[in-house]
């Protein structure tokens, strides 16, 4: 079965760049080893949302069960990387969550509605890019392509789980810290980038 | 089927007090809404080693499941607080793992052993308390005390997790740390503790 990513694309203000997708077609083992650091980091920021906000049932309920499904995704990464013999390599981050992070409000209605719009954009993104990837692979690698389509469903239940969250805990229509994340990704996708990493710009 | 909880007992110093077991009869509440902090807590320690040791296979093999299954009992917990209307309550965290963190070495090899014994010696105890709680609470509260009893096995799981990482990754032997926290984790338990909670010493 085929997962509709249309919500997702509708959400997004760009699809990935070819260039990028070239790029990852060429270098797989940056893309897997950058691709269980996202899963980690992923896993650990809905757990320091846990932390901030101990009081808020809907996020708790969500954000758990959000962080160990990125967990068990960590693994299966790790599993792949280990039966490919990919060595582990510290890789830097890019500058995408970087980016994001200084759009972000740090006053405390302003700072939760921002960290979930923008969890939405990470795993919007995520969602778009394995769901491109998957079919370049189909031929090459089709353990991977099938591992892909299998993510891509859960990247896009994430992505409305963020969003419902965000939509849940403001007191004000959120459309325009949507707007403004989404542009601030897209541009952030459709820029070079002197970095390649699983969510970088158009590799230089 | 009763777990086998002897390994845990032998490797604690001393079994939890009397007093401390009166007072979790009385104050349930307190004890829910700690033991679901600690579950969080659990999951985020075990985390944040997987990001500062990401080369270390057995360690991210092992901790990464660890840290769903603590978040699964976090969800677990929180449930049964809401099902019988306990509210969340910021609760400070108790002198247990602060205590214990000052005797944490901090360079690189010690840094790692350390805080594996430690975390070995939290699950323990954790064990240890739950096997002491269910019979407790048989007759007032048996869904409590069948928890218990389910959760003690997974417990006694990740301490043995825990002392298995702390033995693989030491270039020395592992006793004498094992030693020293086990005797400052008797002591925390058996001095008298001017707050509850779920690992406190004697309540004043």
């Amino acid at each position: 079965m085929t997962t509709d990513i249309s919500p997702v694309k509708s959400f997004l203000h760009c699809e990935t760049p070819a260039a990028w997708l070239d790029k990852a077609l060429e270098n797989k083992e940056i893309l897997l080893i950058d691709h269980a650091r996202c899963e980690k980091k992923a896993a650990s920021t809905a757990l320091s949302l846990m932390f901030k906000y101990p009081e808020r049932e809907q996020l708790l309920h969500k954000l758990s069960r959000l962080a160990r499904e990125e967990l068990r995704h960590f693994e299966q990464v790790f599993d792949l990387m280990r039966e490919r013999k990919v060595e582990y390599q510290h890789l830097s981050a890019s500058r995408y969550a970087a980016g994001m992070r200084k759009e972000m409000r740090t006053g405390e209605e302003g700072a939760l509605t921002d960290v979930l719009v923008v969890g939405a954009y990470i795993e919007a993104r995520s969602c778009e890019r394995f769901h491109a990837l998957a079919p370049l692979f189909d031929e090459s690698d089709p353990k991977l392509a099938r591992y892909y389509r299998f993510l891509l469903k859960s990247e896009s239940r994430h992505f409305t789980d963020y969003l419902a969250l965000a939509e849940e805990y403001s007191d004000e229509p959120i459309d325009d810290r949507v707007r403004v994340f989404g542009e601030l990704e897209a541009e952030l996708i459709n820029r070079p980038d002197s970095v390649y990493r699983f969510h970088s710009g158009i590799p230089q």
